[in-house]
């Protein structure tokens, strides 16, 4: 099944485009690969192992799983032009003593591969950051190979 | 008009560049894409949000921009060669409730978009360190697809 | 003379590729690129700067270097169809004091190089993370160019 065709099945809704914080654009385009900025929540702040629970920054991570698919769809008009998702960095606002980046970022990997399936299955990194913009709890960037 | 040009033109100064404080190399060329090391302001060190204002750290991340900028000179021969800045990963040495790491990472995007026009515009996350060699108040690192 | 027959002289002995702890696979090649996940030591965990003294940390990366390679041998079948180890990203869990993550990232890079040769001279940042998945205290990533 495509991955167009897993969306609409799953009545997964892709939300708007996030604007850009800064001066950026959402995706550069490079031969076959499109390297994408790194995205955040919409309103979720704090300190995951803080005051947020990493079953919360999960949800979070997912949806800006959600905005990163959304990029893609944007910039390629179709989601079937994805040919893999080949990396994602996941980079999760946490207290020193936190160790499950690991369960936070799966929120992103787990809707990657609902919709791409086999070709969602990425190399990865989870890891803790001192800080992020706006205390946002997770930030996420990805590189897809895509194809005309 | 091209990067050299506006180089030229602008009275931008392109600095040395600095040298590798470990076992790596400024640079690495594969196909079209040139990956650069991330590279630190000379004398500048500090926790962004604390001791250091997110204003001098804007100056940081351009001071940090044009050793990027000589590196890619160095290893191209010319700027004129650099296709497009494809992906920029700014990372700011930040007190923990730190949340302007886009501010301070314009000041290295400013400096791109300044010499290269719209081939300097760049996929890019701008994050927060918990440490940063030396205490460098930020550290870049910037990928380019570049041509003979 | 050969990465393999480097890894044979050296007597260097290359363990079994960790599980993935996430929903994330080991690598995945686009193009003549592979892009490998992050990995970490298998029992060392804490804080360098704090109660892990660097020297141990570069230890730690070493360790990490080779299970990057471990993945790579894996994924190509050889180590002889590395053309070149690209870029490096070494990550950190210090204290936000600590300033010597060059000299512990140098415990992978010295590894590739001894394995690689000019071929495994690579980009690098080195950079200080706020907290990493089960408090390790390194994790690296790594692209590097191969040929079938």
């Amino acid at each position: 099944m495509s991955a167009e065709a897993r969306v609409k099945e799953l009545g997964i809704e892709i939300p708007a485009v996030p604007g850009a914080a800064g001066n950026y654009v959402h995706a550069v385009r490079t031969g076959n690969l499109l390297f994408l900025s790194g995205k955040g929540p919409k309103c979720s702040t704090g300190k995951v192992g803080g005051d947020v629970a990493w079953e919360d920054a999960y949800q979070d991570a997912r949806e800006v799983g959600l905005y990163l698919v959304a990029v893609m769809r944007e910039y390629l008009g179709s989601l079937d032009k994805v040919v893999r998702i080949v990396k994602v960095l996941g980079m999760v606002n946490a207290v020193p003593e936190f160790g499950d980046q690991p369960k936070v970022i799966n929120g992103c990997s787990d809707l990657l591969v609902e919709i791409f399936g086999e070709k969602g299955r990425h190399a990865r990194s989870a890891v803790g950051m001192g800080s992020l913009p706006g205390q946002i709890t997770v930030e996420i960037e990805l590189i897809a190979e895509v194809e005309d």
